[in-house]
C-alpha cells in the first residue's frame, strides 16, 4: 500500500497551504520516499479519527499511522535511517528545535493575521463557520476586523522575517549548504504565507524568494 | 602571554555585561581556555585601535587579535580543534547561525530598551553623554522616556522569550545534552538582561532561570 498523507485542503481540492503539512511534504521528499494525499477539510474530522487525533497531518505509512508533524519527522528519520538525515546528528536536531519554536512562537504568529482573512476566503464552505468561529476566538477580533487592520501587521512581519534574511545572506540554506528539516520548518511557514495572501510580503528579488526557488529545486518540487 | 580578552565594563570595573562578551567567555571556558580580561569603556577607542575596529571583544592570542564575537568563536574553534567543539558538525553550526540572528534580531532589541536606562545608570560617567547619544539617535527615544515606558516593553520581551521557553522545556540545552555556542549566544543576551535590570522579566523556577544556572554550572563558573 502507498504511503498516504492526510493534507489540508481548501475549497479547490488542490489548494494545499498548511504549514505543518508543508514541512512533511518537503521532509518524505528529502527522504526520497513516494506518497500520495489525500485532501482534506478542517470538518473532516471523522476521516481521521482513526489516529486518535484531529489534525493533519496525518500519515499512514503500511500498518502505522502518525500524526503531528513533529512526530511524523522523527519517524521518518528513525524509519529510514538509510535515506538523508532530516536533522543531521543529535546537536543539529536540538538547535533545531529553537528553529521550530521560533517559527511557530514568533514568525507564523507575526504572519497569522494577515493570512487568515484570505485563508477564509479560499476554504469549502462547510469549513468556514468553524474556521470563522475558531480564529475569531483565538485572536479576540473578527476575520473582517483583521483583513481591514492588515497593513498594522505588516511590520511585525518583517521584524520576524530579519533573522532570516540575515541567515540566507550569509549561506545558502538554513541548514547549510543543503536544505534539511530545519528549512523544511521555515518553508512551511512562507508558503502558507506565499499561497494565501496576495500581499507581497517580499520582493521576487529577496533573499527569501531565492530559498524558496532552492528548497523546490533540490527536491525537484519546482 | 596569557591569552587578553577586552571587556565591557561599567563604573564599577568588576560589572561585566555586554552580551557579546560573555558568549566568548563562555566559548573560551569551553574550550577549556584560561585568559585574563582588561576591563573595557565605551570611550576607550584608542585602547584598542590596534584590532582595527572600535568594539569589544577583543581577543589576544600569542601574537593573533580577533575583534567581533563571531569571528573569534570560529577562530577559536579552527585554532583549537581538540578541545570540545562550540558548534558541532557543519549542519549544527550553520543553523546556530538562526539562533544568533534570532537572538541580535529578536531576542536582544526586545530586550534592550528595558536595558538601556539601567545600564546608563551604572557606566563611567566618561560613557555616560557617548551611551546616550548613541542610544538615544538609535531607537529615537530619550533614556529618561524609555524608564518611563518600561512596562510597556514587558509583553514584547515575553513573546520573544517563548520560543526560549518552549524548547528549555523539552530539552537541557539549545545544543541538547550540553551547552554549546548556540546556547553562549542566548546566554549571552540573557545575562546582559539580568546582570542590568532589576526587573525580574522570568522567575527564580522559570525553565530560563534553570538553564542560566545550568550553562555556568557546566563551566564551573556558578
Amino acid at each position: 500500500m502507498k504511503r498516504k498523507l492526510y493534507d489540508l485542503a481548501a475549497a479547490d481540492p488542490s489548494f494545499r497551504f498548511s504549514p505543518y503539512c508543508w514541512r512533511i511534504k518537503l521532509a518524505l521528499a528529502h527522504k526520497n520516499l513516494s506518497y500520495d494525499t489525500i485532501p482534506w477539510r478542517f470538518t473532516d474530522k471523522e476521516a481521521i479519527a482513526f489516529s486518535g487525533q484531529d489534525k493533519v497531518p496525518v500519515l499512514l505509512d503500511g500498518k502505522t499511522t502518525v500524526s503531528d508533524s513533529q512526530k511524523i519527522a522523527e519517524y521518518l528519520e528513525s524509519t529510514y535511517p538509510n535515506e538523508a538525515s532530516l536533522f543531521g546528528d543529535a546537536q543539529a536536531q536540538a538547535i533545531t528545535m529553537l528553529v521550530k519554536n521560533w517559527s511557530e512562537a514568533s514568525l507564523q504568529p507575526a504572519l497569522t493575521k494577515i493570512l487568515l482573512p484570505a485563508i477564509f476566503k479560499r476554504l469549502a464552505p462547510k469549513d468556514q463557520d468553524y474556521f470563522r468561529a475558531t480564529r475569531e476566538a483565538a485572536h479576540g477580533i473578527s476575520i473582517e476586523a483583521m483583513e481591514a487592520a492588515q497593513e498594522s501587521y505588516f511590520p511585525a512581519v518583517q521584524a520576524a522575517l530579519e533573522p532570516l534574511r540575515r541567515t540566507l545572506g550569509g549561506q545558502d540554506f538554513i541548514a547549510g549548504i543543503a536544505p534539511a528539516y530545519a528549512d523544511h520548518i521555515v518553508f512551511g511557514a512562507l508558503q502558507w504565507a506565499s499561497l494565501t495572501t496576495p500581499v507581497a510580503l517580499w520582493g521576487a528579488d529577496d533573499v527569501i524568494a531565492r530559498w524558496m526557488s532552492a528548497v523546490l529545486e533540490a527536491y525537484d518540487l519546482n
